[in-house]
């Protein structure tokens, strides 16, 4: 049994409290349980707006000069290295997740030349799929994209003729979490690379991309890590790999000397070379409001944080609505939960609708689950509390009745 | 000859006068003459970035179904269409230009498998070269990257091996314009491609993709079009070209069908395939602010201004500081010339460097010449008219020995 004093006894021992006032206050009452959408915005972020329109007017084209434009993609990365387990000299943030899926996906092609198999799950994310399938394509189908939706199945199928092995390190649907050591040694052990989404991880949970033994990663960063819509997104490729191989994607920002205007291609060294052409400036220096935080956030906490934020939601939504129809859809043990907490009801698209009338922001996927995304950094055990008292009411009213079916949301 | 008063005469019968004042005004006294680098900022743009954080604080995740997120790519390609002489329904902004680059001249070798050369010229833009080094390294050097410096020998050059001619409209350091028609032209009569970059022509001066016959185009945005540093790329696809081949970054916002969820990729029909992961949202936002005012521009009116400015800025340098070893570098003819005047002089760099001292923001390419970009709806003669006069009395009395070197810009 979890009450309202031991909430607040949770939010009073939590380490990480005084981040909360580093966000943007919403309207008062409401609630966001969607981080594994849209994370929260640091209350900064329109004073760095107003700047950087400043130097929009003011400077214009001496911005490329005078200010850090042009460095922002690396100056991002190691600013959230710690989160994903990463040398901060081997994660870059530029274009957006599926470019970096095709760039990553198309090396670990060109790393393991003689194997033909990419190996994923018919659920993982859509984008990650289709890029799969874009690129088999273009090389005129001398890739092999196999989808194993059984998980033990898909572990043995790596094999001697497997270049890679794709997945999104946690299910965006149920929350499912891989154990991505145990893929990482699985893939190593037959010779094959591990390329990883982390989107639905990275600022929420442990993720150890070095200790773990993997190879490529990508991720979003408007999710968890509060970069802002449409923020551009990261990009980590171990250090072994990283001068192996041409970027196929060979653009001006990753060349060796930007400023020699060469006419011939030579690779800047490391991660650089993975940059593609003019980074996105404006939306750089407003995500730089969250990723200056997160410099400040240990990962230790960080994890703790939203384990007890999981902890605490899952008990409280079994408590308070289980015997409402609520039957928690994400895994029981935290090991294998991600970022989000999904649970089913037979009217989940009618509740998800309740709950945002009723200010509790979470997102539905058909057919009927519920999806709540915890933001640890600014989100507090009442909270949760408050969102499984509005969502009991809701319940027992069944006031959802009353509310159309919302369309879906990313 | 002409005076001040011709200059003003010329901005009084001007008819984007009006447009001036729609953007944000500098500190006053600067001159900005950097549109092939950066364009100004719309006075509108700090209220368009402070309605978009309050969806980001209010809405979070609600943004991707309540706004127009998610249409932006197509409602900004459709604003500037006629700028560039393409059906609205043909354009798309989004990633930016070098990974656009890749995906039409990849798209271009798929179009014509047979052939395998891309005939290109060395002074290309770098990203424009390396893009298609990289690529053809990916396809195994399977397709040559062949550049060639002298214009007739490129068009002659173009045969029953060419795959695509691929160039830019205007050289980005003479300012030198290819007869796009002509090129499409030859190209077309050898069964030829034609992909164009249009960054240094966009928004300056008269780009007729359709009317000239061309096949693939990409863009700057924030250059001429003024769409904030960094802003997404526009890209544009020949109607009949669209839907013969899936994209090469095969990303969900491609997908025929985004809120499906599917897990096999069908491309969307028509140019909104070429879409890949999730847009750029903020940065869409704010260069609505300069596509808004696009719409209400005519063509014809924006050509005749930059004309207008063109060739009374060039008379100016060349009446005024002729003398002083200022030699009109870009091209005499008007119909040759891309958006920017260059002009050489022995000292360029320090010249460059106290211009922006005495408050004209012009830029620089080594090794010797000073680029003037001129954006036509915020520009008037008078202020060709002065900047010329700094210029003049900066190389009268030579304050420019006084000036360190400045660094080269974007």
């Amino acid at each position: 049994m979890i009450d309202l004093d031991r909430c607040r006894q949770l939010d009073a021992d939590d380490p990480l409290a005084g981040f909360r006032d580093r966000f943007a206050a919403p309207e008062a009452g409401t609630i966001f349980l969607d981080a594994n959408s849209v994370g929260a915005m640091p209350r900064d972020v329109p004073a760095r707006a107003a700047r950087m329109l400043e130097l929009w007017v003011e400077q214009r084209r001496r911005g490329w000069t005078v200010s850090d434009w042009l460095e922002k993609p690396s100056l991002l990365g190691a600013s959230i290295a710690h989160l994903i387990g990463a040398r901060p000299d081997d994660v870059i943030v530029t274009d957006n997740t599926s470019v970096n899926l095709f760039k990553l996906l198309s090396l670990a092609l060109r790393l393991r030349p003689e194997r033909k198999v990419v190996l994923t799950e018919p659920g993982n994310f859509p984008t990650d799929l289709f890029i799969a399938q874009g690129l088999a394509r273009y090389l005129g189908n001398a890739v092999e994209v196999r989808a194993i939706d059984d998980r033990e199945a898909l572990l043995d199928a790596i094999g001697a003729d497997t270049a890679v092995v794709y997945l999104s390190h946690v299910d965006y649907r149920t929350s499912w979490r891989w154990d991505m050591a145990e893929v990482c040694r699985r893939a190593r052990a037959a010779g094959a690379l591990t390329l990883w989404d982390v989107s639905h991880a990275a600022g929420a949970i442990d993720v150890d991309l070095e200790g773990s033994g993997a190879d490529l990663a990508v991720g979003c960063t408007y999710k968890y890590l509060c970069g802002g819509p449409g923020s551009p997104s990261l990009l980590w490729i171990r250090q072994e790999h990283q001068d192996r191989e041409w970027p196929t994607i060979a653009g001006w920002m990753g060349h060796a000397d930007l400023f020699a205007f060469a006419s011939e291609y030579e690779p800047a060294p490391g991660i650089m070379r993975q940059l593609t052409g003019t980074p996105a400036v404006i939306a750089d220096e407003l995500m730089a409001g969250a990723f200056d935080i997160w410099r400040e956030v240990p990962i230790a906490d960080l994890v703790a944080k939203h384990r007890s934020l999981s902890e605490t939601l899952k008990t409280l939504l079994e408590q308070e609505c289980g015997d409402l129809g609520v039957a928690i859809d994400s895994p029981a043990d935290y090991e294998r939960q991600g970022g989000h907490i999904a649970f089913r009801h037979e009217h989940g698209g009618p509740v998800s609708e309740a709950l945002l009338a009723a200010g509790v922001v979470g997102s539905f996927r058909k057919p009927g689950v519920v999806r709540f995304g915890l933001g640890p950094l600014y989100l507090s055990h009442e909270d949760c509390w408050i969102a499984a008292q509005r969502l009991k009411k809701i319940l027992e009213t069944e006031t959802w009745r009353d509310t159309k079916y919302q369309k879906v949301s990313v």
